[in-house]
């Protein structure tokens, strides 16, 4: 309450508020701005009035929506089966739209094999059962009383940025690339609780969790990730799960590939090895080079990308922008995103927001003063473990050319002179 | 990852994975539960499947919604004038129905003074003025250009909890007596970097802040706060704010009362006093037994509440239930949330998630076993600055027996011997 303005910036989170100190902090990339100079100049105040300003507004709403003005931010969906399997395929979360960490859950991404199946949570169930002393049903009120917890965890789809696997790079928005990732406030009960209560056998060593859509999606689960942090979630950004996420109930394994937290979870059985279903043999392995294929990639890698600015915007301008965009990493916390305007030749520390939480979206932000020359942006975060993104050139070696899954790598848009931002494999 | 069932609960907040550990910790209201006892018993495994296992699922939707089947997760609205003024309320947020901390901004409280207008963010403007060096006009598009930052704020009206101050304690649920208050991750232009750009002049001490709706609510603000930790906000949990909470931009004054927030903020002027606007003289002032007025109580007190169970809930049967609440302080952290299952003549601490983020709203959770006789639930908070929530009693001694701001003191719900929950003055 007692700072003055121009007072130093402290070297934490809230050093944003002065832009100062944010300019100043270590490696910015703006060269000397000592004002963003965004506004539109001294004008008259215009105090008529709008014509919103003279009409009562509108009454109160139950449940309320966006503004008619914000209807275009959508999530980009993929049908790759078209009207034959309409539900099919993956709806992106608009990312280059979004900013903080936090995922509104109408535009949370959402793979679907078979659609969203119209669940009646009162004739729902969850069987636990296989090697357990006592196999249990759990109606969904009954999970409902279960001692609960909450985590702000991302959930990312293995098959994020896959399209930007493609011979020449895609010039669409970052979400319809990138945006097989969300973040949300999960809560539900820890599912080693419930495997309390059914008694897992000792030679338990994996599970099969199982969904109640029609493809009955099902993955194996290693038992040690299910009595470490995996969640039975029913709730998602304070609500009920939605539909397309689950409801009533899904399954939560903190920072594991997206379509192992089995949504519509209908059945946990404990098993003393993999199942090998056909969604994890037919999909989700990574094809190596030598014609062998790594099975069971579990953990997402570190990874970020730069949201704003990004792929068909147009920098109207020269001068300053902050560039924004989210870091995520399935092993824990992500400890520094580094930003770069040069296509990776000089890289400058980003501020970052949430970076306490692991398994989480992380906002990164960094200003930035576009002189109007071409550029490259990129982002490159590195997680608590030490491990760093990895170039575009390095990831693609790695693996065989029909690769299509955990593309971590870093991602590059480049700035034409005319303030285009395009996508590039740089 | 190698953890093992039963392995002893860890002091944070993760311990909640291991119920057994959480049960056992401290202070719990459980007698002796080593199992929560919730599912149906053996049964034969149901694999046949229900109808939507059998059916091809719903399509992808560009901006999802909540199931059919949470319909009745709705604000509660209050209309004082009814349909002469069914802008003039509030909707409040249905605490009841919620978890986590994160409110869904579809069902965040709205109190509103004439309804919610319809503003094209492209005619929007803010204008900057009064004791300044050069006035200046943003447009939404400028707002959007500068550095930004995130936090995760509660909102509370200073007229929550007023509904609790009638003679006889209302049976409706806490939503609707205790739901003018939420939780969102916030995004926006901190308001000192834009008071930098137009050159505050030095004897500028306060600042007027106007909506642009019809009633031009507006407030007076010290210009400490302005330069603390004010925020212009655009975004919210992750999208452009909602028209109910200010679209396209409000102000943002972590941990002070709601309306100082000013929704759909058109105007800022710096002045060397308070304005005394009609609406900080009609309203939100506290009237004290000797006829006197605070005027200016803009920090919100410390204050928690139990969601679960509260009034019009059953339980169903004796055993056991988790106690869950809200809990929140306008002057930081919450750092104790304590839990009485006997009208406060015993206490037992809670286990919290969110308690390391100031002025947001923090989780409590505690289990309990309900013997099947009468009980009441109390909760009572504490703040980082040592400010503990007051006995009912002891607030409304403090004040006139008409004042009905700030009503910050312990909630009270009695579990009758049939299970019924109700509201009372304990």
């Amino acid at each position: 309450m007692n700072q003055k303005i121009g007072s130093k910036g402290k070297p934490d989170d809230t050093s944003a508020y002065n832009r100062r100190g944010f300019l100043k902090r270590g490696a910015s990339l703006v060269a000397g701005a000592a004002s963003a100079g965004l506004a539109q100049g001294a004008t008259a105040p215009n105090l008529a009035g709008q014509s919103w300003e003279r009409a009562y507004g509108a009454g109160f709403t139950g449940y309320g929506q966006p503004s008619r003005f914000e209807q275009p931010v959508q999530r980009h969906i993929a049908r790759p089966y078209g009207d034959l399997a309409p539900g099919s395929g993956a709806a992106l979360s608009p990312i280059e739209r979004l900013e903080g960490v936090i995922t509104p859950s109408s535009l949370h991404n959402d793979r679907s094999h078979s659609g969203t199946p119209d669940i009646d949570p009162k004739q729902h169930q969850l069987l636990l059962h296989g090697l357990v002393a006592r196999p249990l049903t759990f109606s969904v009120d009954a999970l409902l009383r279960y001692p609960m917890t909450s985590r702000i965890l991302f959930l990312e789809c293995s098959g994020n940025s896959q399209r930007n696997l493609t011979p020449q790079p895609l010039q669409v928005p970052a979400g319809a690339i990138h945006g097989n990732i969300a973040c949300s406030e999960w809560t539900g009960v820890p599912l080693r609780m419930l495997l309390e209560e059914v008694g897992l056998l000792s030679h338990a060593a994996w599970l099969l969790a199982e969904g109640a859509d029609s493809a009955h999606m099902s993955r194996s689960i290693p038992i040690e990730k299910a009595l470490d942090d995996a969640l039975i979630a029913l709730y998602q950004n304070g609500e009920r799960l939605r539909p397309e996420q689950g409801y009533p109930v899904r399954l939560l394994l903190p920072g594991w590939e997206g379509n192992m937290n089995v949504k519509w979870l209908r059945r946990i059985k404990a098993t003393d090895g993999p199942t090998y279903t056909k969604d994890e043999t037919s999909k989700y392995t990574d094809l190596l080079p030598d014609g062998r294929a790594l099975q069971f990639t579990f953990e997402m890698g570190v990874k970020s990308v730069i949201t704003k600015p990004s792929a068909t915007m147009t920098l109207t301008r020269p001068g300053f922008y902050e560039i924004s965009g989210i870091a995520w990493s399935g092993a824990g916390r992500i400890r520094r995103v580094e930003v770069s305007s040069d296509g990776g030749t000089t890289w400058a520390n980003a501020a970052l927001h949430g970076e306490e939480r692991p398994k989480a979206l992380v906002r990164f932000r960094l200003p930035w003063e576009w002189t109007g020359q071409p550029a490259i942006l990129q982002s490159r975060a590195t997680d608590e473990k030490g491990q760093v993104q990895p170039a575009r050139s390095e990831w693609v070696a790695r693996y065989a050319p029909d690769n299509r899954f955990h593309n971590n790598s870093i991602v590059s848009w480049a700035v034409g002179g005319d303030g285009s931002v395009k996508n590039v494999y740089a």
